[in-house]
């Protein structure tokens, strides 16, 4: 039987959840939780219904794992508990300094109701936290870097299109390859947030906007773009709509440490990450944890749990043996 | 308390390992079990004990957790099953073809007497094989690419010296540049054993050696470099000292893959090592598994394990709450 897999939230993650589902033959997908009318929201699996949020209790002995594809600012710090009432879940709430808080929320709720939600699964938060992980349990005196992209940040792509006399823009966060080289080469340097990321914008102007001081007004926002060097170009809409419409990103999780007994060899793991589409992508890694909570629930280990929470066999399809046997 | 590690075997891989719990402030070496002379063997830690390997039954309360480091290809297969009846305990066995026997010796003998070992630990097996898992889990529909070194091979090392005429030999095994840029562009490149490394030997000549054969011999040995370019140098065994002394290792697991309704979005996972010490690294890996193996053991989960098993969690010493706040 497959495991029965609902979606809750239709934007660009929860198209690619739907995707991710496809790629994997134990799983099916039976339904889709909108806020929007049911018969507005077109999807691509012939055999699930779209269904209005609010009917969603409804579907508790009809879905083993519900994937919650909402936005980290508002819509998972309430969403996750409420929903991890009903099913076990899986979000990818990314706001790093809340995460202890989103735990304790949710962890309360699953042990009242007996589920199991993974929280904060993705690439970061998820598989560059993982890789953190492992770089300091094998390698505690070292030192750990992360650089992101090339990819384009939401967050930064929004601002700039707040700017009066902006019609459209593109952000690209870019580390920085002198960094990059030196972390490799062992320098274990200090880096600044100028010297590890440029930013590059793309932007489309409204009909008679000045240039310099939309320009300027980027390069010197503060949080966003003061502390970086960044580059601003204007480009016309065509180009923007023939260049600018993807949603790559990437980056790199360094750890470079020492051992012997002092401390006298060095050792470099890294871990890379180039992604054309970074919603695609993270939708992936939530079906794959998503497999993991239906099977902790199946063993009765409730309650709120991380990527730190998982042994890798969980996320497999296949049994331990076929795993020892292939993979090892 | 700390946990009480015991070591049985002293080469480099046990040196290793004694090493890398100096860097483990909740660990503590207490026994070095030997084959040779208690008293021939010095050890670098004044509070731990050398023991002949015959009084081993004695030590069953006074250690945690016995991290194995013998040879695979004979000692492990009988090792491993013997002292999993005494203690909990790590190996790093890594004849690939024989881990699913291997496990189920191992299994039986820990169910039988409550114990948890953790075998095939290291980087390949070990991490390699955690990245090859979780690049399949995520990106189902794709294709997988190891490659090894830049790093000394023991084995042809070894096959090298048994020529008559060599006085002392090392050999390195290089990926093809041309292979891993052609796998990190997204060309899922079909690769020969040719196309993706090469090898390369430094060789000291016993005096009057006839150096073409000796190149001859190698360069056609079947199994060890026939179907490879081999390279050999020819140097002065001053220079040798000087040059080739260090173990070095490393490599690179990617996993090339597709997501999209129609596979029509591409992804690259890269995960690469640069180690200057093959043993000091596997070591530090096993002593960080020797905690996981310490803590299943607390809670009854006994048997045998492998790095698909355990939980990242287990593997810090940090608690849960400590690494979601500082490490997701």
């Amino acid at each position: 039987m497959s495991i029965r897999v609902g979606i809750i939230g239709y934007g660009n993650l929860g198209k690619g959840v739907e995707c991710a589902i496809k790629q994997n033959p134990d799983m099916e997908l039976v339904a889709v939780f909108t806020r929007r009318a049911p018969e507005s929201v077109k999807i691509l699996t012939q055999t699930a219904e779209v269904v209005n949020i609010a009917d969603i209790e409804k579907w508790t002995d009809k879905i083993d794992v519900a994937v919650i594809c909402g936005g980290s600012a508002t819509d998972l710090p309430t969403q996750t508990p409420e929903y991890s009432k009903l099913f076990n879940c899986i979000d990818s709430f990314d706001t790093h300094a809340r995460i202890p808080e989103h735990f304790a929320n949710v962890d309360k709720v699953c042990k009242d109701n007996d589920k199991v939600t993974i929280i904060s699964i993705g690439w970061d938060p998820g598989l560059f936290s993982l890789n953190r992980l492992m770089g300091n349990v094998i390698l505690p005196d070292g030192k750990d870097y992360t650089f992101w992209g090339k990819g384009v940040s939401q967050g930064h792509s929004d601002a700039v299109r707040r700017i009066a006399g902006v019609k459209n823009a593109k952000q690209y966060t870019i580390p920085v390859d002198a960094a990059l080289e030196a972390v490799r080469n062992g320098e274990n340097p200090e880096l600044t947030t100028r010297q590890k990321h440029t930013r590059e914008c793309f932007v489309v102007l409204e009909e008679g906007a000045d240039a310099a001081q939309v320009e300027k007004e980027i390069v010197t926002m503060p949080n966003y773009f003061a502390d970086y060097d960044t580059t601003v170009n204007f480009i016309s809409e065509d180009e923007f709509n023939a260049n600018h419409q993807g949603i790559p990103h990437g980056g790199f999780v360094m750890r470079s440490g020492k051992t012997g007994w002092n401390g006298e060899t060095n050792h470099m793991i890294e871990y890379s990450l180039k992604l054309d589409s970074n919603p695609e992508f993270t939708a992936s890694v939530l079906i794959a944890y998503a497999r993991a909570a239906y099977r902790l629930a199946e063993k009765k280990d409730y309650g709120c749990k991380t990527i730190f929470d998982i042994a890798p066999a969980l996320l497999a399809a296949q049994d331990g043996a076929e795993l020892r046997a292939h993979l090892l």
